[in-house]
């Protein structure tokens, strides 16, 4: 254990300096005031939760939570994501509430693993969920809606790929009955889109020739809508895969008639890595971005432990995750102007400072006490207007001829 | 150590519930705008910084601090307030930033024992730092500033009093040279505005009468812009004493070139909580709270903590201290229309749907599959328009006869 150096700040921490916190600040009011126009309404939930409760109801393994102790002695988490807390108060708060509730929040999230990996310990999530209804036109609200939240930050070439975690499930009970092991090595394969490591492992298996095909064939389960014909053909006899299959097909249909079909696929290979998902689950994908943007998906099992069942759906925009994509217009700019003003003229340059603030301008006051420091500022070339490292919009005077 | 029951959340943390959190966010968006307007740049700081650093510069006693231990077994905190935070940020990200530097923030902090008085472990705060001016032109400004948030807000009734670290400090090594346990014993009478306690106290000194006279006239010390002369006559000839009064002197004088002097008044009996206070003071009360609802001060002696010596001042507004007092006007409110539809209309609502969103309305939408459901809502009386416990401005219906 050494002392940490001075300034330092913990590893996977972030400081954001005011250039990134207008992005960010944009990227939060844009999704929350979409997400509100769809009738979420937001939440804050504290930073700090049981670990007992919310923090074991979480996705987030044991050993990726933040812990510390009150002063009673009891573990507390830091939040690992918000969908356990909204539940929490959706089961507390909100039980009169009648069904359903749409909820929306903004909040940072804290994985501690992921520093060692030079990923975030802390970053900002905006999220929505849909509490209390379990049809496909539910699941389709939120698609969409995480869908609006990405346009409505001007964020346009992406891909929301689609998949259901009781398909998967049911098709490799289905093809390796009651082979949990190789069924899990699998799973985890395709969630590190590890295909090599897929193929090579179902040779291995000692099967028959035509699972093994199959099982091969589950890797082209990508597409548009047709895929879900294909899939159903690869299970003709299983009604588990049958009822996943159905749901997806008027997901899709209900998905049309939002007109944001042409950002959909299919991808029945996907497996959420969120361990409370029961239904369809997505993953939302922006051109230049390799991971996930978004990711989202059902949860029908997690509200009836804390003693409401309930179907529920939802998903998180990774917002830090995109700071780099979004582009300010110059508008959102707040480029200032300097009042500066001797003894003499204190009173009529902060009068006008006022009248320019309340009119919605930026403004800085500095008062002038040496004759030299009115050189400071290039009034001519206004152009390129500077003062102390800051661009002007313009400079304002009020002064005498002053004497130091 | 009890498990805690299920949906318990820890004590001294809260839930904030929809309509708090437009409250709240109407506070954050309204102050941090009118700081943008001042010049003033927000920052975001992590939640956790290295207690050895910002830990143990924060003015937050040791064992108020939420501590917990990283992966590499160094201790961390939970910030206690941004100020220090800041300070770290200027001394390294901006160290290139030529001064003065305006900032600002909004963000939770976290205070431990409050828990055990009733009181908040976690709350929020908005506030703005001028790094890199000594002078009393910086000092009015942040105090005119803090004026001006509180004002966006809707907060007209208020009180700012000022004090000086300093001033106090010189004034009882004046009185009482030397005599640092009572100095500190008086210091803490006033801190905790307990008069009684005061005045009993300076009667059992055995020093001259005169001196006690001087220490009783000190709790008279507050008023308008003449105390400070009631203030100088004190102590004819203490030169630390007057140099402070000086400031403020000026101080006045700038605050009544801004306007603000009927919201102002001199309080020089006030010690700041703060132990990084080095000169003025403020506090900002409101007519109905008896704590105060925004405080800050001069702490010229924090930075070169960090590295980069400067003078500083600065002020932090206990947002949610004041959310009680907060009245959100009816537009603000966003009441939804309900789209309802059945399968063979569903295109079409969804159209409507989109439409009405992107002019700005709450639109929440509903498939339709049995007639009954139409009856639900009362259509007939728009006073009183209700669907699932939520006030609907409209119902638009896309049906034919529905069959179950």
């Amino acid at each position: 254990m050494t002392k940490p150096k001075m300034f330092e700040k913990p590893s996977g921490v972030r400081d954001y300096l005011p250039e990134m916190v207008q992005k960010l600040r944009y990227m939060e009011q844009q999704t929350l005031h979409c997400m509100s126009r769809w009738g979420y309404a937001q939440l804050i939930t504290p930073t700090m939760e049981f670990y007992d409760t919310v923090g074991t109801a979480s996705s987030t393994s044991d050993h990726k939570l933040f812990k510390l102790l009150n002063q009673r002695g009891t573990t507390m988490v830091l939040r690992s994501d918000l969908t356990a807390p909204i539940a929490r108060v959706v089961s507390s708060l909100l039980v009169d509430e009648p069904l359903p509730i749409r909820l929306s929040y903004h909040a940072n999230v804290f994985r501690s693993m992921e520093e060692e990996a030079g990923r975030e310990a802390e970053f900002y999530q905006t999220g929505a969920e849909l509490i209390g209804d379990s049809s496909a036109e539910a699941d389709a609200e939120v698609i969409a809606l995480s869908i609006a939240c990405l346009q409505s930050i001007g964020v346009e070439a992406f891909q929301v790929a689609i998949g259901h975690h009781s398909f998967l499930h049911a098709l490799f009970e289905h093809l390796l009955p009651g082979d949990v092991e190789v069924q899990q090595y699998l799973k985890q394969c395709l969630l590190q889109r590890d295909v090599v490591g897929y193929r090579e492992h179902i040779q291995t298996l000692s099967i028959e020739a035509e699972r093994i095909e199959k099982l091969e064939t589950v890797l082209r389960l990508r597409g548009k809508r047709d895929v879900i014909e294909q899939a159903r053909q690869l299970v003709p006899t299983e009604p588990a895969a049958h009822s996943a299959l159905h749901h997806l097909e008027q997901l899709w249909s209900v998905l049309e008639s939002y007109g944001v079909d042409s950002h959909l696929m299919l991808d029945l290979t996907m497996v959420g890595d969120f361990t409370y998902y029961t239904g369809t689950i997505f993953e939302g994908y922006a051109a230049d971005l390799g991971s996930p943007v978004m990711s989202g998906g059902r949860y029908d099992n997690l509200l009836q432990q804390f003693g409401r069942p309930a179907p529920a759906t939802g998903f998180a925009i990774k917002t830090t995750r995109m700071l780099d994509m979004i582009e300010l217009q110059a508008e959102n700019e707040n480029v200032p102007i300097l009042v500066q003003y001797d003894d003499n003229h204190r009173s009529e340059a902060i009068a006008e400072a006022t009248r320019l603030r309340n009119e919605g301008a930026c403004v800085i006051t500095r008062r002038i006490v040496r004759e030299e420091q009115l050189a400071e500022v290039d009034q001519q070339n206004l152009e390129a207007l500077h003062w102390n490292g800051r661009r002007l919009k313009r400079v304002l005077t009020f002064a005498d001829c002053i004497v130091s």
